[in-house]
């Protein structure tokens, strides 16, 4: 019997997915049917922002790869001090040398896919690497803290803070006053996961005092960010329009075709959402 | 018999390796005198800049995971288009998404110590990495050239071009008109090699016409470089202090003291210098 696959998007993500999702289909040699007008008493599946159960997430190798390069970039930009050499362009030979990678610590608030490949990722360039997770896990080469207990001693003394949370109600401000001073002095902070995470304020005067020397941003509670928020006129912060990683159509239709896939075989969906927790 | 070893250089460097070497001679259990004032008849070995054969050449691991945190990160800065960001905090939400590293070709010149382990990190990060040399090399996960045959096949189509050669007559201006243009149109250019390796007026004119997009130079034929070099004012040049990777003294003295060992022992000094090829 023909699979019929609900794509429920505007059109231009149709445009954009139809034929990768057409190509990932085939490749399963799957019976389907796949458009945006099906007749809703017939759909099998639907793609895009579901709301029955099972839910999946979306885990696409594409958007960790770009994650694990995007956060690996702006770590070393912030560890080197590239950004003193690009506003430093005045003649001046400057003396600054940047400790190296062993003798810093980065902490990842999250050890999903993504903030574990990133973790993995900075301790092969030689970083020390602590992870914080809400649960218990384990990762090689990454010395792992978790529960409320432990989230303090993650953050004690790092250089440079990464958050990579789901944004639930246990997750919003997990950055705040109390752990933006449990840094070292003069720290660095990444957010490409959700806006949520932080509490903006409290970063802002952290930033002011010199306790964060730097906060490079990716997510923000509204976006895209009013032209008129703080952070886009202070210097002291990196505004990124989201792109820290997009899903891609090509990897992320990989995906869909095998969790359809799954399915039509009578195996559990991969990347279910939890949905006690939230994510 | 104690082993007079002269410490040759200014008040600064002597003030800065004496601790060092002392600590690291004491490892070994050499029987030495170490000093700035040993009457040249009786001096054993002399460190640095010495003109007596053996030459040595100084192979600092401290050196080398600094090269590799520098290349790595300025790679992908240039990847990711993290200056769009730095110098574009003006209120708008930019769609700009780079490719992935799968999707950059990164061409190294120079398959030494130090350009090979730049080229496995940035491999390990999924990029398209190329390596040229000038006898021929192998290195996992690198696709290696060598010679003066296949140095333009290196090059071809590359975006980003990461100069680590030594500084002999055969790579002067190894970079020049002919080579730039074998580049990716909108290429990028490090060099934290040899400032000799590249024909300035060509680098110049290529980044006039847009064929290459920026380059970020940490070596000069003059060093400081002059304020008023034109380098200092294009826009489309990162001038970085020779800072890419310094030579560190804990590394650095524990491979003079293997090397001394081993001569006392009758070995072979390692890093020789080829004196035909110049390095």
């Amino acid at each position: 019997m023909t699979i019929k696959i609900l794509f429920s998007a505007n059109e231009e993500n149709w445009r954009r997915y139809k034929a990768p999702l057409q190509d990932a289909l085939d490749d399963k040699s799957l019976d389907y049917e796949l458009g945006i007008t099906i007749t809703p008493s017939e759909v099998d599946y639907i793609i895009y922002a579901p709301t029955s159960v099972p839910l999946a997430r979306m885990v696409d190798s594409g958007l960790t790869d770009g994650m694990v390069e995007w956060v690996t970039g702006h770590t070393l930009r912030h560890h080197l001090g590239i950004d003193k050499h690009i506003h430093g362009q005045d003649g001046i030979w400057r003396s600054y040398v940047p400790p190296l990678a062993k003798d810093r610590i980065i902490t990842i608030l999250g050890l999903g896919t993504l903030g574990t490949a990133c973790g993995i990722a900075l301790e092969r360039l030689g970083f020390n690497v602590r992870g914080w997770s809400r649960r218990e896990k384990r990762v090689d080469g990454i010395l792992c803290f978790y529960g409320d207990d432990q989230i303090d001693s993650s953050l004690l003394d790092a250089d440079i803070v990464v958050l990579l949370l789901p944004d639930t109600p246990l997750t919003q401000n997990i950055l705040n006053q109390h752990t933006l001073n449990l840094l070292k002095r003069g720290a660095f902070v990444l957010n490409p996961g959700r806006g949520p995470l932080i509490d903006d304020d409290a970063l802002l005067a952290a930033l002011e005092t010199g306790q964060i020397e730097h906060a490079t941003l990716d997510v923000f509670r509204i976006e895209p960010l009013p032209k008129n928020h703080q952070y886009w006129s202070n210097n002291k912060v990196t505004v990124i329009p989201h792109k820290a990683s997009e899903t891609r159509p090509k990897t992320a239709s990989q995906v869909i075709a095998m969790n359809i896939e799954r399915a039509e075989n009578g195996q559990e969906l991969l990347y279910l959402v939890d949905r006690e927790n939230g994510y």
